[in-house]
């Protein structure tokens, strides 16, 4: 028997809240029969739409609040006046115990920055990653960090790998998952000095964790390791190049398709095997962008994604919480007490 | 009436070498009648080859070495030992001004180091970049680094972006060619402190540029700038990923033109119109990364490319010497020779 679970919704955050939110709830609930939901926001335009969703509404309770956390708000002006808004809220049920996760839309630097606040990095881990899930030739892969600390050292690195390969594990199920850092070259001598010290350290520690050293950013997408760890500098460039190319890629099919009456009946004959593809890579579908390290399950759904994407940013947070994501962490990083203090000394490099 | 063009060719260099450098050269013969080829490395092997083709032997000469530099050779050893080799020699054609540029698809660390020793960088430039013209949803666009320096500071920076600017403008022939610096969004305050500095100095500086401030990685593809630059740890990162993605597109759609006989059918007739992509974002169309800043023109092709591909990258070359590449690049340091001075200082970051 599984546990009732309780998830918190920033009801405001996103280009179309609350109307993907709580619709997004509702196509959730269809999938997790056992949720019930906590939404944070304008009672006034969350009770109409709840309305019509019978079974949603049996499981689902509105927190009224009247200040939100716009798209445009730097991380500071957050933190001043944010603890009152729909975000701030929803964060603060995963404190208090009555929710086990939440999902926001909202402005990730805010995000980041009050869930820090209020929630805390996990014991033994310094900086919080962002982490998502992307499709690769083999099957997929979870990168982090996707932008949260724009300059790492060392340790960072070595901290993100340990939490991506506890999210491999116990989020997609891999029974030994495999690590890569992100770097220009397979070699040991490539690179720069932070990532080669994070590589002499994640070698050596006696961590069962399966080390593949370098991998490079062709390397990624034909599913050379179901980890991939880099500062979010870099692994931002990387994901929105990712999503750059798709785009193109798509552009150019499309106008290619409708370039002659004969390529569009080839594309009519194709379409259902094209459409596989498109599922495969859907955006919607690896919706739900993980803050992993901080003391409670926080989901950054992408801000423009439609209800289906919201459901599956949900559905992201209730595999976290039923995986427990964070006492598995807190359990690696107890059992690895040590990592910190060699990372800190300048490790050898050949 | 456009000058005699001479260029060296590093025959031993690459994974199909010398075959695919002389049928290369070869085909690049025939889209410029009046380029001359030297040809660098075992005679042995060369002569037979170029044997077969009349009109290109009747403007080639081959230079006999029996010293060739391996993909596995690190750059140090290519500097102790490489002067000989098909490669040094190659280059150092260019040095005497016996050839105006030279094309290698060796070891990209090693042509790099000895092309920095025995060209020098031009008057003005601290560092090499590697640069690579590359598709877009619009046309097409220019990025640089891509890997020669994994750790840039601001004036790095700003000089790429003037190289850049120039290659645009000379080689792509763009009137006004716009600028972006490679970042994790757009707003001034995102990313780290060096790329804020280049930015703040690009703005300041009173250049002919059209500096556009940063680019984020989806937006480059859209062809939001016709100059990307970033340093080379995260232009390779991007460029690795574009290739990687690119592939896995591929590999899904054509397992899914594959997955029934309705889908093949539509395939064979969207046949022609899906080349017409695939010829777009080819490679080997793309082939011939240019080593720019040195006091010759060098030029990287991808050791295993092809026919195509090698004349491609001989394209680059004449391009570039065409162009007067080069001499722009001089004029507009010595222009504005006050580059360097304002960027040492620390840049106030807002």
């Amino acid at each position: 028997m599984t546990k009732r679970l309780t998830i918190a919704l920033d009801a405001m955050g996103g280009d179309d809240a609350p109307d993907v939110v709580v619709k997004g709830a509702n196509m959730a609930r269809n999938r997790y029969p056992d949720v019930a939901f906590r939404f944070y926001g304008d009672e006034a335009r969350i009770a109409p739409l709840l309305g019509r969703f019978a079974k949603l509404s049996a499981v689902s309770r509105i927190h009224h609040t009247s200040v939100t956390i716009s798209g445009g708000d730097k991380p500071s002006q957050a933190l001043r006046s944010g603890r009152e808004s729909s975000m701030g809220l929803a964060i603060s049920a995963v404190k208090d115990g009555s929710a086990e996760g939440v999902v926001s839309a909202g402005n990730t630097g805010a995000l980041m920055a009050m869930a820090k606040l209020l929630l805390r990095t996990l014991p033994g881990i310094a900086r919080p990653a962002i982490a998502t899930v992307l499709p690769t030739v083999k099957s997929e892969c979870v990168m982090l960090d996707l932008g949260a600390n724009i300059q790492c050292d060392a340790r960072n690195l070595v901290e993100f790998a340990i939490m991506g390969e506890v999210f491999a594990r116990t989020v997609l199920g891999l029974p030994k998952p495999t690590i890569g850092l992100l770097n220009v070259g397979e070699e040991d001598m490539k690179g720069h000095e932070i990532i080669r010290e994070a590589a002499t350290t994640l070698r050596r520690l006696s961590l069962p964790i399966e080390f593949r050293g370098f991998v490079e950013g062709d390397a990624v997408w034909a599913g050379a390791v179901d980890v991939v760890v880099a500062d979010g500098f870099t692994g931002n460039v990387a994901l929105k190049t990712a999503e750059g190319i798709a785009r193109m890629y798509t552009t150019f099919l499309r106008s290619a398709f409708q370039s002659s009456i004969v390529a569009r009946i080839g594309y009519l004959l194709a379409r259902r095997a094209i459409g596989k593809v498109r599922a495969r890579v859907d955006p919607r579908r690896y919706n739900g962008a993980m803050l992993l390290g901080l003391n409670g399950i926080v989901i950054k759904s992408h801000g423009g994604t439609d209800v289906f994407g919201f459901a599956n940013a949900i559905g992201v947070a209730v595999d976290m919480a039923r995986g427990g994501f964070n006492d598995r962490i807190t359990e690696e990083f107890e059992r690895t007490g040590t990592i910190a203090a060699p990372v800190q000394q300048k490790a050898a490099v050949s």
